[in-house]
């Protein structure tokens, strides 16, 4: 079960899989993300889409329909990008007073970023612990773990960093069908929202994220991505998938009960620390076995490189998948038991 | 015909074009800009290219027909981008002695991108005058004029370039079809060459870019895009479509007979300068009464904001269109005749 030393690890490549558990069944059900498995459907895209350099009324479109559905207030900025992950890269050309407070353990790459860019980088379990820190960054609902902190608590933290010239970065990547939690229509200042498309709609392929702030802050992110920065396709479906509320509000219930669903099949496996509803982290000190016993039934789940007692296991796109996610659960024999 | 103030001008967005004649007749023809008007067959794409993350295995098919049809040599490095521009936004990160220098005019992103890096940027008419410079950007092709700079030259200026601890970055956007100019092969040392996809096979809007050159290069600009850069659906239209030879070799022909047409119809309107068989540049006094002539005919052509006196004109796309350019450029009365 090597892995390239040094690399953060993510899920959602088959590829790693297939080299782990050469001898797994096929198709592979992959549950290693958190993306929905059900996605938006793709519409019939023009051929001009893919031909023209994307065109700044198809951007405006995808920005119109972005504001309204995350309820953007009107003096804030937003900025698309393709993918939150070349956002989160550019993120250190915002901030240059450290130290960087990233409140974790959560997604991986947000340390390693303002790492690279040479700030310093600590950890903290809760913005209260956040010291003196020139930058925090969270997020929210967290990954892996869905901890949702509430909005009173990061507006006055917010408050804090902008007395003193700082920046809060919140990673919003997970909290589409939850949007209550959102900080946005509240955007408090020095406060930097990011915004994934990709997991809600089952499009992670497809590379699209954005950025909702200051407008000081997206327009330096604007500059740094320089012009056409999202591909045609991905301004037309994202703009579609945004406006279309009923989509989201049905795809919202179902995941929620496919999140219950996946609940039920992990109670007896150990502790459910939480999640969101497109995904759900279990603690059991058997997780590297369940690990391995999963890959060779052709099921890949996440496993974590700081903390050997989790596993966080992703929906099942079919009922099949359901079906062989159960089975491979009920015959599942801890190693103190076997 | 107001354009924002401080802002770079490109080709490819008919929103300007219409903004700008709003009584032309529909459909628009755009020739602003120097893609393709045959795109390679965009292929069915399964729905997992959309859904899934992009995957390590993609990328690395991309790469390997990128090395192919480049003839990458084997110690070289290379990455893939979602587009060339973003690439350009990132070059900076690659050098902090300047001055830069670009050869030019040329595509003005280059310059653009230096200077918001804070670098001292001034351009040169040709490499010889680049003095003491620390970095050295030019586009071969050169974009809009056509003209080409020799590889014996150009390895001068990279040996020149190498033992003082600089850069040479050279944009072959437009070289795919006089693969035979191109510097990859024998890739001197301190040499980032920038390779686009969209232009050549007529798929802009997919956005999807290469810089190669060495390893240490390519390796600081994957880091600063992070990962999943590039696309799925991109990953798997750009390995598909330069794998195919056969195609790219019967585009370059058909190209080189249109780009002949094209100076054919220009010549009574001014001198060609030069340009590549995916755009014409034309030199005339009368070029600003002949953009608006054209543009009230719906036909959108490139102007300059350094140079009132150039158009340039990419290919027709089809037999119609090619009659309206004809109609249009025959019934054009240069001012001091009218």
């Amino acid at each position: 079960m090597a892995e390239a030393a040094g690399k953060v690890w993510h899920g959602g490549d088959l590829a790693q899989a297939k080299a782990l558990f050469p001898e797994a069944p096929e198709p592979w059900i992959d549950l290693s993300t958190g993306i929905n498995p059900i996605p938006y459907p793709v519409p019939a895209l023009p051929l001009s889409l893919w031909q023209r350099l994307p065109g700044v009324r198809d951007e405006a479109a995808l920005l119109a329909a972005a504001r309204e559905t995350y309820r953007v207030p009107e003096t804030a900025g937003i900025v698309a990008a393709p993918g939150t992950q070349i956002l989160i890269e550019l993120l250190p050309c915002l901030a240059n007073t450290g130290p960087v407070v990233v409140i974790g353990p959560t997604y991986a790459e947000h340390a390693v970023a303002w790492r690279k860019a040479g700030m310093d980088v600590r950890e903290s379990a809760t913005p209260a612990e956040a010291g003196d820190a020139g930058v925090v960054v969270l997020v929210n609902p967290n990954n892996p773990d869905g901890r949702v902190i509430e909005r009173a608590q990061l507006t006055a933290v917010a408050r804090d960093l902008a007395g003193r010239g700082g920046l809060l970065v919140i990673d919003e990547a997970f909290i589409d069908f939850m949007p209550e939690a959102s900080l946005i229509p509240e955007l408090p200042p020095a406060t930097l929202i990011l915004r994934s498309f990709g997991k809600t709609y089952g499009l992670a392929g497809l590379r699209l994220g954005f950025a909702i702030g200051e407008a000081r802050l997206t327009e330096a992110l604007r500059a740094a991505l320089g012009p056409w920065a999202v591909a045609g396709p991905a301004l037309h479906i994202g703009a579609q998938a945004l406006s279309d509320t009923d989509w989201l509000a049905a795809a919202a219930g179902a995941r929620a009960s496919d999140a219950a669903r996946l609940d039920a099949l992990l109670a007896s496996r150990g502790v459910i620390v939480g999640g969101t509803s497109l995904f759900r982290l279990l603690a059991t000190p058997d997780a590297p076995a369940l690990f391995a016993h999963l890959g060779r039934d052709g099921i890949y789940v996440r496993r974590f490189q700081n903390n050997a007692s989790w596993l966080r296991l992703g929906l099942p796109g079919d009922e099949p998948s359901w079906q062989r996610l159960a089975a491979a659960l009920a015959s599942f024999l801890p190693p103190d038991a076997a």
